[in-house]
């Protein structure tokens, strides 16, 4: 029995080709369309496209003629690797048309009945497509990189032990701003202690993602209070985020790393091609997690935990790391749609 | 009138360089002795050291002999940057013969009738050294290089509206670990969530530059709950700190940015050369400040500040940049000098 | 007795910017008009520009409203830091009009009779302006910032020993990519081996600059061969080059480094303020010239030359560097300008 | 069949952590001991080691108590990631004893009868060890990070076209100088034109690599001359190599091109399980190899080379790229011990 065929829409810029990257070898998708902006529609990818992954374009990728982003691909499944500035109506327009577009753009994330996935931690909002408008369609989207690494952490804290208020400041990876990005001018020998529109995603997003599915499909959002500041700097990859946590019921450091290890969930139970095999790591060595250590961990879609200590002002604080084009973008993304395809979500395959 | 003969304790290294490199042309200190350990005794102080500074070494610094750090030197003022695995006793021995000894090392910060000096913040913390057991001879500490741009962005704001508690979380410069200090492997491409022993001091220096000088000539600690995490980044220069205030007296966010800009103190008032004219620069762009191109304003002795905005957990959060060799560490101690100069704390000049 | 009034044509740029952080206190010249594309003018110069220089924007600058490229301008002296893409023709048409153009931009450097000036090595080249076609007006070029330490590296070398052939393997440093620039994904922990039409223009401009000015006005380019490899590297300011040469008369070592550090020419004559003292530095300690340790020497003007050796392929190998965007940019220019005003090339003034 | 176990000298620093990653799962070898010096014997690998690697500690290496650098060891075979500082004595030991040593130190480089081996390019060489002063016992050399990439370039335009000459210039990784190594404040924002002794290695040891084997079981060195430039840049894996040749007799850029990707040799004839299908990529786009993109590839075992064009100079000029800690170092090493094992070398396994 044969793969089940993927669209790739915005295959062109980083997001899009991180896509191929990760699904070049997937047992259960294959890429069998790729479209872009009119300016790249009928070139071949190889022409269309400024190949930056660190692994070669693969051949059967670079000879596919890119096609427009628009409903009437053969494929059924759709990986929106769009820019927010056209993705809000191309998504809609393919999800009208009956596709399952599954986005990592923000356009979406809290339209109705528009579930926002993080598979360990909601798995069952999913069910929230059912509720939606679109018919056979549905959307389905990713949350903001730099959320992603926070909420793994907290889904295990806010499950065992409840949250009150969360606190973070993130030292993000340049990679985050896509390419061509952040000038190299503005970030060797510097950092900028600012990232447009990032700090509302991060106070809001966790919100819907920790909270609860409501009888109209909808969410009722948790009610954590959350302050996010954000940074950008030197690094490539992988976001690095200093977590401070106050408890409903403050419990001790051993309980905490006992959560985080011991924390499992669907994606493990069923064991998703893409899941990590354990979720989150903690390391015990003051000076982890590190991106450039441990951003790889599980290719890319674990999350590393580290320094837990006391708060005078909050109950504890810690550090928390993940890979924002994997487990952040991309990788997220398609672990999504493994999810979808093992709980019976997608099209008759 | 000829200018005061100084001493450098510790003038081989990193720090040590830096008094060399910003005591150059001094107005008023001329450095006449270089001192280092043992093994550098003896030798020209050019091929006892290796310089790592962007100007060039004087050639009269180079010409010198590097003595012991013995306390029968010539000067009765002596600028030590020594390591802390050695400078308690040190500092102690010149202390003792009647030495002055300004040190950028943390071994007495918190000694009775010691003062921790930032200038601008409590000069008037320099009458403790009166209580001192050493007779004509005194320690006066300078805080640690993050602690310092911190506490000139508290201070105006504990002295209008009242603080009750800080959080901060900084973006450091590997200067900061002086030379060699951090491996390059482990930095490029990389961030690091720890610095030995930093946020420690973070913690707790600024209760005691905060706290109120009393009658036994000490000083009360200041009532501030203050929560630190320490970060390395891949920056040459300059400390970056997000920080998070709850005041006694909320205070709006135009009140503040008066309190920062109109900020003076006795440096200014006494002119000293050293001082910058405005010891803090607020930014209304959101992408300011950042390490690369605001660490050097007033030739590095100022802080910058930026990002004033609302905070849901604490009043207000913003963001705080110093120049951490310059005003953290060797600018920040010849300030402290000209200060006790400039009020005649020094002895017969 | 008044400054000079000059105008800055396409003043927004990098480049341009530049300009004005250089020009800000000049003995000399005072910027009174800025000029730009079509889309920045009739702007605030501060809101026309992303002001990205070190210094902060002078206010008076960011006041000034930005005219356009055209040749109604009132100062007769124009520095053109335009884009290659434009500016052959506005660069035409000012001196057409009548004005001065003194340009950073790649142009005309070739054009007949046009000037292609390093002041310390060709200063003599400045008299083709009068066989130039443009009447009261006149064209004169700046080479390559790559070109520039290359040269003053070897013009002494020619004019002592006579060259023979040069191999040169530059590592230049980002901003002279201009901003955006290079986006900081393809540097940050890499090195890229081409940097687009650079190699060519190293491999030719040198002729021109070291040939000897004939009879028509025009230059018979030098009979040296030149092979030159282009690479970027992850340095904010200051270009590299390994140098190799081949000479007519082999020199000694010795012989060598008395040329550099002897050569003065007509800028340090007519003690141009621009100029430095001692336009090449030699290093004798291997690890040197290094980029962040020297690019600022004698503010950004002096070329920094070491590691001269015997090199079994060629006579000598040697390392020079300069900075890019100051001796090889805009300060460049500008000691073109000084030396047109010192020598009465300049109209009327 | 069980593995051969092998052991590592030197197995604390960073070489030596390069060979247990790559070893971790090696289908003929299998580490038994690790050997360090005498102030790690006696401890637990994990706490005697600093782990600076990417992936995680094996922990079954972790476990093994350290032994000291005697030749008291069970496994025949070991591995050598010793300093020169004492790698010379030591490693001579160890033949004496009847041990296989396999080495990544310079010290016997250029010993009689000692082959310095690149196994694509010199596997005959081997042959040497049966001309060894030490019994059952031998040593056999693995050449300079920075050689080895450069001759893996040249040996098929050695073998195809001759060579008379070659010219390199570097821009070398910080993981070359191992660890702690390089300063970061020697680095970030810098490039250094020195790098002690490599440029004598990188000019001698190509002609041993590419010479012949002669009756007395030596090598006659290649006539080839060679001059070579070193630089250090912000990189953290991955020698770039600025090449230029002369020939014997000059070919067409596609005749290169052509040696280039249909060079194998007997590591690929032999299948051996660390050799890279393709040792030499050729890339046509102007911007590659790049150390970023390129340095992985075959796991890090094969060299990429690019932008082939004649040289004015030379006949041709070109880039090359490797990996230095792998295809360089540890994994270099490990072909050897393949190559060695494959060809019946090694003592009854």
């Amino acid at each position: 029995m044969g793969k089940i065929g993927v669209a790739i829409l915005g295959a062109t810029g980083s997001v899009g080709q991180k896509f191929l990257e990760l699904l070049a070898d997937h047992p259960i998708f294959e890429v069998t369309e790729l479209a872009a902006s009119e300016k790249s529609a009928e070139k071949k990818y190889k022409d269309a496209t400024n190949w930056i992954m660190q692994k070669s374009l693969p051949k059967n990728f670079g000879e596919m003629i890119v096609k427009e982003c628009k409903p009437n691909l053969n494929s059924k499944i759709v990986f929106s690797a769009l820019d927010a500035s056209v993705a809000g109506d191309i998504e809609e327009d393919f999800a009208k048309a009956g596709y399952i577009v599954i986005s990592n753009a923000r356009n979406h994330r809290y339209d109705a009945n528009v579930p926002l996935i993080i598979p360990e931690v909601n798995p069952d909002h999913l069910e929230m497509i059912k509720y939606q408008k679109y018919g056979s369609g549905a959307i389905i989207t990713n949350p903001n990189c730099s959320t992603i690494g926070l909420v793994l952490a907290l889904k295990p804290l806010q499950k065992n032990f409840g949250l009150e208020s969360v606190n973070v400041v993130t030292l993000q990876a340049i990679s985050g701003a896509g390419y061509p990005g952040l000038p190299s001018m503005d970030i060797i020998d510097n950092s900028i202690p600012f990232i447009g529109g990032e700090e509302p995603k991060m106070e809001k997003e966790p919100l819907k993602i920790l909270g609860k599915l409501n009888a109209k499909g909808d969410v009722d959002f948790a009610n954590i209070k959350i302050s996010a500041q954000c940074n950008r700097v030197a690094v490539n990859d992988g976001h690095l985020e200093n977590v401070q946590v106050k408890f409903v019921k403050k419990p001790s450091a051993q309980e905490i790393i006992e959560a985080w290890i011991n924390f499992k969930s669907e994606p493990q139970q069923l064991n998703l091609p893409s899941a990590p095999k354990q979720p989150i790591y903690y390391f015990y060595e003051d000076k982890y997690p590190q991106p450039k250590i441990h951003r790889n961990l599980e290719n890319g879609m674990a999350a590393s935990v580290g320094r837990l200590r006391e708060c005078s002002l909050f109950d504890f604080k810690f550090v928390v790391l993940s890979h924002n084009t994997v487990r952040g973008a991309a990788g997220g993304t398609i672990l999504i749609a493994e999810l979808l395809h093992a709980k019976g979500y997608l099209p008759n395959e």
